[in-house]
């Protein structure tokens, strides 16, 4: 048997490749699969393609049409909205991604965005850092997390983790929209939890409209994948919605909100800040507009990242070695992948309670 | 009877104070208490006095020989060393504060500046304001808080607020450092959530010795008091017993810290970040070296903020009612403060769990 030709799409690592040698999801660092040979550019030639999701190669209908050898695309991450999956199903490419490798690290990222933004860190750690001593200045629009609502749009993997470290910090309520109601044990662990820390034994609800849910949140949290139904979803209308001085987090996907829209709202005041990870468009050019909003009460309000939240160390150590997993599958023939890995194989999606499946997520109610 | 003189020492709210009725820390505002007469500024005439500890008055003992109508020093917060104790128990002064009223504010600001520190979120952010996308240069030194092993220094009700709400990031390991074991029931509400969440039932544990606990940590908290006993205690050679790598944060007193040692841990990388909100003297120097340590392989770990974590507008509102429900007390002649707000009344020092005593705290080890 001939070697298969695998392509490799990951980011630059730059210096910062040599620097750290488990910062394996870069180029230069090669996931730590350290081939033989020069991996090969051509992707009419490979037979799998490995890419992250922060820097991904698009796999569209045109490019899986000219990959003759093409069996198998693998996300080393989460998040496969990169390749065409209608196009892959025709060809019978499987799709697999390493599910679970960055919810933890996703998770702490929306935990650290909301605290960042409710505690007021950027203007004071500019205060603490450039020099002056301006208490009141920082003060004036600090609050605790202590006793808000906080909801989630999404309550999947990622959004039911931050509940869960949400609780101890005594929220008035967690609310959440999905498609469909969380298991029972999920609540009631929650709950339990919840009555240990607060006593309070009733602390999540899902909320079965969206806007209603908006009404009543001091912190939205955005964890639902980007579908045609979520595409576009938080612009000027349905920030409207939202309580006057809220926070929004948005780890799931850029082009879930307008951004010059959720920038308006910022800017304006109509929103205390905005805290996101993720960008319509990565990398995001230097004059994106989320790049520069800013609350013009606090001067802060902007709590904006480069996509990293799910590419920490310990991230990496995971999806390289579900990539490595997945491969051996694959070359031992046994195709054994793990279920909640499968996005699309033998010609079908697989179903995943996760709503990567569109069908699911075509459910959800904008009303 | 005469009116009785009360002083009250508070920060400078500048426009802010205008901007935002809610700050009530503030000279302008004057804790909401709306006095009928313009404040006595002699403290030689005043019969009370309350201060916050962020710009505190220091009651000296001269000071409280001269101000012959002292009956009561309040502190609109938590921290009263500004106060001249064993001189104000000479003069049967009573000293109270608002026990509580900043313990949530303060724990919340700490975990977030652990998550600030270990996910990196300094260089992210300002790489997303200035421009550019070096998603290596941000992820090379970002880790998960899971996992990791946290320890605190001093567990009172702000040390053991943070290891509460820590749980949910299914830690390694939390250790605590203290003069006496928590007691049972607090240390079986941490492992009853740590094992519903994570199934480990054994995740607290205090360690007797203070450098073998640092030797373990990759996070280590500062959460007891200033006193003779803890004043530079995180000195260059206990620093050097730290894990190279960790991270330190200390939202409990500045001086409790040698700002050099650490400035210097950090600028030659033993230390990955350092994260304080409390400076030895306050207001900080322009020079002071916190405000411009940084990591040199990260290009961040420098998580300062002013000494704001227990002054949100949620907390000022709960120390204004405190002072409010001291004041009544004082007024009606009734004395039925809460046992826990005060700190030495009747010519002695009250029993405090919360370790203010300094007979506890001499008790301290470090061996």
């Amino acid at each position: 048997m001939a070697k298969p030709k695998c392509l490799l799409v990951l980011y630059k690592g730059h210096e910062h490749a040599k620097q750290e040698s488990r910062l394996v999801g870069c180029l230069e660092n090669e996931l730590g699969l350290q081939p033989n040979s020069t991996v090969d550019k051509e992707l009419e030639e490979a037979e799998i393609v490995i890419t992250t999701p922060f820097f991904p190669a698009y796999i569209t209908r045109e490019r899986i049409a000219k990959a003759k050898n093409l069996k198998i695309c693998i996300t080393a991450g989460v998040g496969s909205d990169h390749v065409d999956l209608n196009a892959a199903n025709e060809r019978k490419i499987t799709v697999v991604e390493v599910t679970g490798s960055n919810v933890v690290s996703v998770a702490e990222h929306v935990v650290m965005t909301m605290l960042v933004l409710v505690r007021n860190f950027v203007p004071a750690h500019e205060q603490a850092v450039k020099g002056g001593w301006d208490i009141a200045g920082v003060a004036k629009d600090t609050y605790d997390l202590e006793d808000k609502v906080v909801a989630t749009v999404g309550c999947g993997r990622i959004g039911y983790r931050v509940l869960e470290r949400l609780v101890p910090f005594n929220p008035k309520k967690l609310l959440y929209y999905d498609y469909q109601d969380l298991p029972k044990q999920a609540v009631d662990k929650i709950n339990q939890v919840s009555k240990i820390y607060n006593d309070n034994d009733d602390i999540i609800e899902r909320v079965e409209d969206l806007k209603t849910m908006l009404s009543k949140a001091d912190v939205v949290t955005i964890n639902c994948p980007l579908h045609e139904s979520s595409r576009g979803l938080f612009n000027k209308e349905l920030i409207s919605h939202m309580k006057d001085g809220a926070w929004l987090v948005n780890t799931a996907r850029g082009a879930i909100c307008v951004d010059k829209d959720v920038a308006e709202a910022v800017n304006s005041g109509k929103l205390k800040g905005y805290g996101g990870d993720v960008w319509p468009v990565q990398p995001a050019p230097d004059d994106a507009p989320w790049r520069s909003f800013q609350n013009p009460f606090s001067k802060g309000g902007n709590a904006m990242t480069p996509h990293v939240s799910g590419t920490s160390l310990d991230a990496q150590t995971r999806y390289a070695k579900g990539v490595e997993n997945i491969l051996k599958s694959f070359f031992e023939k046994t195709n054994d992948y793990r279920p909640e890995d499968i996005i699309v194989i033998n010609g079908d999606y697989s179903t995943k309670a996760y709503g990567r499946n569109p069908k699911f997520w075509s459910k959800i109610r904008i009303v």
